[in-house]
């Protein structure tokens, strides 16, 4: 227990404790690292004297920086003591901060008064295609009923390509309904318009720790030591935009023009209490990609929309990161067996978390059906795709009998086009 | 005409002056902007006292710094007066450090000492798609004679994808043999060994300025703006892990190992004299894309293979930039057409700068067509693909009947695979 209150249902109990960069009114051009209690934000750099143990007296400094790349580059043993001498000093036994009334007033931040930004600077940004039945549904849309090739492929090696860094958001950022090229069915030349496809993808992320020498794959045993914590990640994809560039060099400006995560990481620490067996992998993988589970975690995902007209936002999609069929660990060897270097900061995700069931499905792409069926919202209201105004929001959480951890929300609202 | 000699032919007459990031036995950790004269490097930091004009004076700070991107902020009024300076700085007439004995010798550094490092923090990696030569002969070779789609999407959009950012290296640096899944035509499943057909691709790149704020494209008439100036790229590309992972989603792992840049950047300003008329644009261009030209340069470009057993470099593609269909302007401007934002320092490479002739193939793909050809290197030695302890060189020069400036080396040596 915290002295901090901690209402019940919070996402952020002691437990927890992730990390993110925030500011303030008072500093609204110094980013400080703060990790979420309840409703509040301790700032970190304000107890940095506090952290006395052999892994971090020496490196304190990670601990003041307006990102989180120093501390991420530290490694498990610095983030494991780091962790524990916050629980230390946020509980209600420890009298540190709870009983000097200055410290604890210039420490202790509400959220509601915090602006949250990037948790770190994000050199390379990464996207997996990790569940089956998101690749399954791909195939029978796009490729009719040739969907073995890909499904094959799928199951043989973590399919990614490489995203856009730049237009990476935190949530509350608006997005910009883009323009783009789309070929519709009936015409012989592309049009330029704004995309008439907009969609979310419900995903999660990884922040990569330690990074890895240029030329030297990290081998599957040891990718643990270099996963800091996890985000939620929303993928917004303008589907008719992707279609017709994506062959064949993958997505690009179907996908760049943003993507929005949760500010706040949750420590692969303190999701550990809530690892699940990995997905049954039933091929003989390759030998880089074997790996002694579990390694999967038990997490609740889901995503809500809330039309500009209505005050509610609707429940769309209901499913779980359990869902995937490679584990964070088989993505990283993966993504560094060719000798491709990764660094402190650098985020690797899920691709879209699709489920097995109807209502599990990742993307209005997949829950629509590419548009052929409507998603009813209640109130008369429904959807194909995305209409201006349209707040989109992802959640995900852990829950035991004891225990119950969230990730906060990765919102973002849909604006008209630009007027060209 | 320079103080400093300048050796006919040299790539660095006073007419080029490209910058770049070096440092020296002496200043192992400290990086400085340098601009290249003759054979010798001179130190920018060391001369920021004289930019006393009007654009520089206040940002005198952003010559002192170990990477260029503050530099690149500040956009052409800034560097046309920097271009200038140098220039005036470096005269055969002009006394400041000419007949400054302290300040020459410790302003100018000689090459052969220097060692030198990317030119920016690249935050985003970009490569397009650009040459329809290139075009045609992948189409031909991968999909048959069904090449009228990819030629028909070539003509309507610059296509690109996303590079991995943290492995690109300067000239100089040797490249590991990665090793991949590969799927051979006899083998029903994939096989996991070290990638048997590396190859190189000829590219150029350009390296952006001023930015531009997520949601806002870039318009074609304003991207000059945005346009600092060009290096020479090798895109290493291990065709057979390429090939097996590539669809739908892109190339990843079959390049993410290794980019090679040449470290002098080339100023736009340097290439004016050779601007040369945009490629025949045949198709009437969706409006974003339509732009006045002149937009293309006339640089020839080289590729030579240097084998380990041999002395000699075998020159084997002769090409040119104008041989691309899409100009930079146009890349930029489909770039960020869905309102995605550039930043200082992000790089945008051509794609393989294949021309029309058999000579003038940009990789070992085309040139060998796709390993069914051997190339001949002389003395007997012939390549499909890429073996150990080839050096590849890539070389870039503009020449008129006044004026020669050129790219300097963009070099790596393939290094064998790694032993698992």
């Amino acid at each position: 227990m915290s002295f901090v209150n901690v209402a019940p249902g919070s996402d952020f109990p002691l437990e927890n404790l992730p990390y993110g960069i925030f500011s303030t009114a008072e500093s609204v051009k110094s980013c400080s690292i703060g990790v979420a209690i309840g409703d509040q934000i301790l700032d970190v750099s304000k107890v940095a004297q506090f952290f006395v143990g052999p892994e971090l007296s020496r490196w304190r400094s990670t601990l003041t920086k307006p990102t989180l790349n120093e501390f991420l580059a530290l490694g498990p043993a610095a983030w494991k003591e780091a962790r524990s001498t916050l629980q230390r000093l946020l509980s209600k036994n420890e009298s540190a901060i709870r009983d000097n009334d200055a410290l604890r007033s210039s420490a202790l931040v509400p959220q509601e008064k915090a602006r949250m930004h990037l948790p770190a600077v994000i050199g390379d940004y990464t996207d997996f295609f990790s569940s089956k039945y998101h690749a399954a549904n791909c195939g029978r849309m796009f490729l009719g009923e040739e969907t073995s090739l890909l499904l094959h492929l799928a199951e043989w090696a973590p399919l990614a390509y490489h995203g856009r860094s730049s237009s990476i958001v935190p949530s509350g950022t608006c997005i910009r309904r883009p323009w783009g090229q789309q070929k519709p069915p009936d015409t012989e030349a592309p049009i330029f318009e704004p995309s008439k496809m907009v969609d979310f993808e419900l995903e999660t992320a990884f922040l990569v720790g330690p990074g890895n020498e240029l030329g030297t794959p990290i081998s599957i045993d040891k990718t643990s030591e270099h996963i800091f914590g996890m985000v939620l990640l929303n993928d917004w994809s303008a589907r008719d935009i992707q279609m017709w560039e994506s062959s064949p060099l993958g997505p690009f400006l179907g996908k760049s023009f943003a993507t929005t995560i949760s500010p706040w990481v949750v420590t692969m620490d303190a999701l550990k209490p809530f690892r699940a067996e990995n997905f049954d992998q039933s091929k003989s993988l390759l030998s880089y990609l074997r790996c002694e589970g579990p390694n999967s975690f038990d997490i609740n995902l889901e995503v809500t929309i809330k039309p500009d007209s209505s005050d509610e936002a609707h429940t769309i999609c209901r499913s779980n990161f359990r869902y995937l069929y490679w584990s964070m660990n088989q993505q990283l060897a993966h993504h560094t067996i060719n000798g491709c270097n990764v660094k402190p900061g650098d985020l690797i995700a899920s691709g879209t978390v699709s489920g097995p069931n109807e209502d599990s499905l990742g993307c209005m792409l997949e829950l629509s059906w590419r548009g052929t069926k409507s998603i009813r919202l209640g109130n008369g209201v429904s959807r194909k795709f995305l209409e201006d105004g349209d707040e989109i929001n992802l959640k995900g959480w852990c829950k035991n009998s004891n225990l119950r951890i969230g990730f906060g929300n990765c919102a973002g609202k849909l604006l008209a086009a630009h007027f060209f």
